[in-house]
């Protein structure tokens, strides 16, 4: 195809959605019209079931739930009047409370003012707050900082969190949020955090709000604790889609960004892509050239490429959104089917230093989604040479890459939005998660449960029994030195001498712990004594 | 195979390097004896290359340099006494630089002291320090803080950066790295940062350093403009295996970091893997382990899942190593291979919430890399529970996700490290290098130059000289409004029309370009004008 024609297919193709300032360009994806054809039966058969799911069916069977992310930026669309309820007054509260914190109403102490906010959570309950806290976020001196605690390493809460909020804790409004209220992460580092403020003489209930479902056992705590506040998350929110919940919309309330933007963003794409005319829905779009370029099972890997610093964090978080709602075993029909979109990616220009050369020369295992922004920055650029910005250069390198790529027979896509803002940033949520849902009923799978994570926590959870039985058996006989091979058969598990010889590794390595290790013959003949 | 039969796989080929506290477990990889056995000649051929790279050879022929970067952890091996004198003095002008800048003896004025530094650079010459910041970094208030500037995007360099250094600017050493000295993003971001000095009266030439070779034009500018200093670089290092050349040590030296310790660790590494005995090589293993898991043409992605907040920027590091080394065209025969290994990954236990969903029951297309600290955190930890801490939830973790991914036919290897400090980053850097130098071999191909990332250059200089005669047309005829059709056919360049509209609709979305756009009835029609 030469310049001209590929600029009729770009003419062609290009979908525009004026409301949002949002453009999907699909014309360097090799697909051809035959394939549209071929799909539009199984496109519409997806927007039919995008539909029931919208009207409140149980899109989730296996774990008996609706799926309602859409009506959280559309409360009117609720099945029922209680959950319109519940979301109208929960965006109204939330609002309400973060002009309180900002104007110093609800504080910390008389005359002083949060300064600081932590969240902690993981998985769903972080990767939406730190993606739109970093596209949002305009951090200055002496402005509200914004930490995330999202994970249980012990160092990575130390040097992560709190030497970060160092002497500022006293006026760090702690934000705990888990949907079940029962993540051991979460709930590991929320007792981390809950002792640093003691060690300051603090009262963690007077700084602390929690976001979990109601009856769960974090819901219990904040109320016997008398935390500041609690605000509800509903079962009919996947922790992947609940950015627009108070899981995403508290933090961004208390920073000061735009909630009516983001939610009137996501709330506008969604109107768009409920439309049955494909050419003309991006979600639709997306999902075909998702199926197009992995022949309907990820055969190829998704490559996110935001050319704008402030969108690094896009991959990440379609990474959760993508590979968990589409990497199942079994289809809905219980064939077994290892489906899956591998995501991974992090920004342009940086990354064409990295993998880019892999990219056009290398294995041709991959489709690039390039994210394009046209405004450069807020006020004037210098110019670096005449008449040319740096934008200009960011911009060049992504046309450039874009047509690199395209002579060597490697497809991308390409949205553009016109600036990154609350609208935009809404808008490109709630384009994926419909993607994400229309492509998971092209494949027939479930996008709304993550049945294979459950194994890693079970496994853990036996390891840490496993532990507990080893210290108690060392403890027992302090002075007493044994290989791992004897404690293993000491404490009645012979078989799991590997699981032993790797905890006695682990627990030796951290001297709080007091079990010393003498070195043996090999790695294995050492020996581990309780003091 | 039963638990105690993994258990005689998992001691038969356990590799324990002792002097640098790190181990490779690979009895999770699928291999039979009869792979290694197969291997073996392969292997040896290897290890001649490697041992020819060396001592000097020319190892990347494309482009007739010699490949020197183990010499700059044992510069008694350089092939030259001018080079092995050009190591050791660079060596100990950082370790001087450093402690002068420390000390407050090199400062920005009389009675003040350099508090924060910023490097800026892109690719290989910052992904290094920035891993090696942020897993040996500890950032406290009232610390040097250290800010990297890697994309040439323009708001990123306000928000990211200057907004955030903001009036410590003046107080600020700024590092600016390119090995050829005219990379387009870095030159930009230093011209926007030298602005930036400027507005705040600053003198850039009294806050600057550079990193570069010899004769380019950053060395040229430096020496006219009397910066504070010059560090070399080498042509025989190439930019993602510079990290213990200035490029990476200097940012090391200046945030105090132990550089004895980071060399000393890639240094015994480098003796390590120098071994043809390749059961206790964790380079040729690994490298093998890549081989056996992707059939020697890369068709499984490589997973990075370090358990350690600090280790995140790891899977970033090495994307770049090995995608860049690997993801080749032709073979050293020149035969058409397509080669390449697609890295990514972030940490654990947060990634089992985002996408161990699909690594356990989706799309098979993956091994994974798990890397372990033994040593939890400095100073004792809470109990989350009766003898449990936060530390054992991690280490719980990692090992159900090792046996739940088993379980299901997944592979995966486990690197252990005791802790992370200078030495075992200094070691993971040398062990990844030389398997990356290993498995290139396997395989035939020249893991030392870059020959794809030229195209994506040469198509942004063109969309930059397309704009420049647009910029002087719209000029020329100000007030006049215009199609991209018509402009593009005023310039004489009909067949772009496309790049045509996509500048036009970049510049005319800046308002500081002073180009209009008034919309048509489609987004093709749309008219430009200078104002």
């Amino acid at each position: 195809m030469n310049q001209l024609e590929l600029w009729e297919r770009y003419k062609t193709h290009l979908c525009r959605c004026e409301p949002v300032g949002l453009s999907l360009d699909i014309s360097r994806m090799g697909f051809t019209a035959g394939f549209l054809e071929a799909m539009a039966d199984p496109m519409q058969r997806a927007f039919s079931a995008m539909e029931a799911l919208e009207s409140g069916a149980i899109a989730n069977p296996d774990e008996g739930r609706m799926v309602g992310h859409y009506w959280l930026r559309a409360p009117e669309l609720a099945p029922t009047p209680d959950i319109r309820a519940a979301i109208e007054t929960t965006i109204s509260d939330i609002k309400a409370f973060a002009s309180d914190v900002r104007s110093g109403k609800i504080a910390p102490a008389p005359g002083q003012q949060f300064e600081d906010i932590l969240v902690i959570g993981i998985g769903g309950s972080v990767l939406g707050p730190q993606f739109v806290n970093d596209a949002l976020g305009t951090p200055r001196q002496g402005r509200t900082r914004i930490f995330f605690c999202d994970n249980t390493d012990p160092d990575g809460i130390d040097r992560g969190v709190l030497d970060r909020i160092g002497d500022r804790l006293d006026r760090t409004l702690t934000i705990v949020t888990s949907k079940s209220g029962r993540t051991p992460e979460t709930r590991n580092a929320m007792l981390e955090v809950m002792q640093a403020y003691a060690r300051r003489n603090q009262c963690f209930s007077e700084h602390a709000v929690a976001i979990s479902q109601e009856g769960g056992e974090l819901d219990r705590l904040c109320r016997a604790q008398k935390w500041i506040r609690l605000f509800p998350i509903w079962d009919w929110v996947g922790g992947r889609t609940s950015q627009m919940s108070a899981v995403g919309l508290l933090p961004a309330a208390l920073q000061g960004f735009d909630v009516d933007g983001l939610l009137g963003g996501a709330r506008e794409m969604d109107r768009i892509t409920r439309s049955r005319v494909v050419r003309s829905n991006p979600a639709a779009l997306l999902a075909l050239m998702w199926y197009h370029a992995g022949d309907g099972r990820g055969s190829r890997d998704m490559v996110i490429l935001p050319y704008k610093d402030r969108l690094v964090l896009l991959s990440r978080y379609l990474q959760q959104l993508i590979m968990e709602s589409l990497g199942k075993e079994t289809d809905l029909d219980g064939n077994v089917v290892h489906q899956g979109i591998t995501v991974y990616g992090n920004k342009g220009s940086t990354d064409q230093h990295a993998y880019i050369q892999q990219l056009r020369e290398g294995v041709h295992n991959f489709f690039v989604t390039f994210v394009e922004v046209l405004r450069d920055r807020e006020g004037p650029s210098v110019r670096v040479e005449p008449h040319t910005t740096s934008g200009d250069y960011l911009f060049g390198f992504l046309t450039g890459t874009q047509q690199a790529l395209h002579e060597k027979g490697r497809e991308s896509m390409t949205i553009t939005i016109d600036e990154v803002n609350a609208r935009t940033v809404g808008a490109l949520i709630a384009l994926f998660e419909r993607a994400v849902g229309l492509y998971a009923s092209m494949i027939n799978i479930n996008a709304y449960h993550q049945p294979g994570v459950q194994a890693g926590k079970t496994a853990a959870r036996r390891v840490l029994d496993l532990q507990l039985r080893l210290i108690k058996e060392l403890g027992t006989h302090r002075g007493r030195a044994r290989t791992a091979g004897q404690l293993a058969a000491s404490i009645h598990a012979p078989s799991d001498i590997e699981t032993v010889y790797k905890i006695l590794e682990h627990l030796s390595a951290n001297p709080d712990r007091k079990i010393t290790r003498t070195p043996g013959t090999t790695p294995f003949d050492a020996t581990y004594t309780a003091e």
